[in-house]
């Protein structure tokens, strides 16, 4: 199933990320999600959402962003954290980040949007949700749409059925997903794409990508 | 003046191109154009949109895209040609292409849309009007919008104030706009914006781009 996320799973803890390529230098999108972590200032998105042959420039996440409108202000990148190999090799397989964020006026992002929760080990084999801000078409970027499916293992990454397009990259692949609240618990996140816009991949989220999370949490 | 090209200056010879980027490996969008050429199938566009560390695939140009509707077809690229510096040294002043498109149905490009006039040798300092399709905020990709201002030279480039974003790259800067025919003489394509979104830049195209034009043209 694949819809817009308005009304019924739309996320505040979801948004679309605004940025400098560093490898084209010009302006670009991703999604990202607010993690429930001690610092309250975390954010799960792709690695090449953060590193693509350099560090992004002026990067900024917009959560629920919707049709031009910031109803929780925009937050900007402090450090950006991926793994290595995902910089010396560039494998979909570790093209996952962590970036942390700025308190905005004393307020941590988990405080003012709150965030989806860390359950590590996750399998694959069981239904998630996805969200995230496609910008070709038919998407406009201009809100949060979602999929819902099975995914499947394959090799170090997991697939599920979707047809988000680019821009979708680095959105949160939720485990449980409340559509009350609107958070879940982490289970992936958005690489890949296919040519025909059938597919999205993610990398399996692992112990390596836990410890960089614990990592990525207490920088300061 | 920036708006959107809906009635007045909309443009049938300018259009939406997608693709799958060398760099990045994710589908991207730009903006072409029809140049009235002697093969009748060849576009001008920007070097970025043909070549990022790679030559760019799946290249397909949909004139007059308009949210989704292709009202003349997918035309699918067959040769790229831009000039060695871009590939080389990747500087902004070489940032221009040419495309020659295969026919469809026997039916050239030229003959389905039109084409704009090749005049060489246009200075700037002049009014142009700028078209093509941006993606970024405010705008969304699915139609296409116009700048019109006078270009002000600096180095080997020139500069319009102009407030279209990433997705107006390869779009054309044309002299003599005629609303009612919707085609006028190319004088520049958009290559660039700033930060702020606040002005385009175009390569001069000079004699060395024209050579490049006849040499694209001849390809068979």
């Amino acid at each position: 199933m694949t819809g817009m996320a308005g009304g019924v799973p739309a996320s505040r803890a979801v948004g679309r990320v605004f940025f400098t390529d560093a490898a084209s230098g010009r302006r670009s999108s991703c999604s990202a999600s607010v993690v429930a972590s001690d610092s309250g200032n975390l954010l799960l998105t792709a690695g090449h959402c953060v590193y693509s042959r350099g560090w992004h420039r002026d990067w900024i996440f917009v959560p629920s962003y919707d049709q031009g409108k910031r109803p929780f202000g925009v937050w900007r990148a402090e450090w950006f954290v991926t793994p290595s190999r995902w910089i010396t090799h560039g494998r979909p397989e570790d093209d996952v980040a962590f970036v942390k964020v700025a308190s905005s006026g004393g307020v941590r992002i988990l405080d003012r949007v709150g965030g989806n929760g860390i359950r590590p080990g996750a399998a694959t084999g069981r239904r998630r949700t996805v969200l995230g801000y496609p910008f070709l078409p038919p998407y406009r970027g201009d809100r949060q749409h979602y999929c819902e499916g099975v995914t499947r293992s394959e090799g170090r990454r997991m697939r599920m059925a979707c047809r988000l397009t680019t821009g979708a990259s680095g959105g949160p692949w939720l485990d449980s997903y409340d559509r009350s609240t609107g958070f879940g618990y982490i289970g992936g996140v958005t690489t890949n794409t296919d040519l025909a816009n059938t597919t999205l991949w993610s990398p399996l989220l692992g112990g390596d990508v836990w410890t960089l999370y614990r990592y990525a949490d207490q920088l300061r």
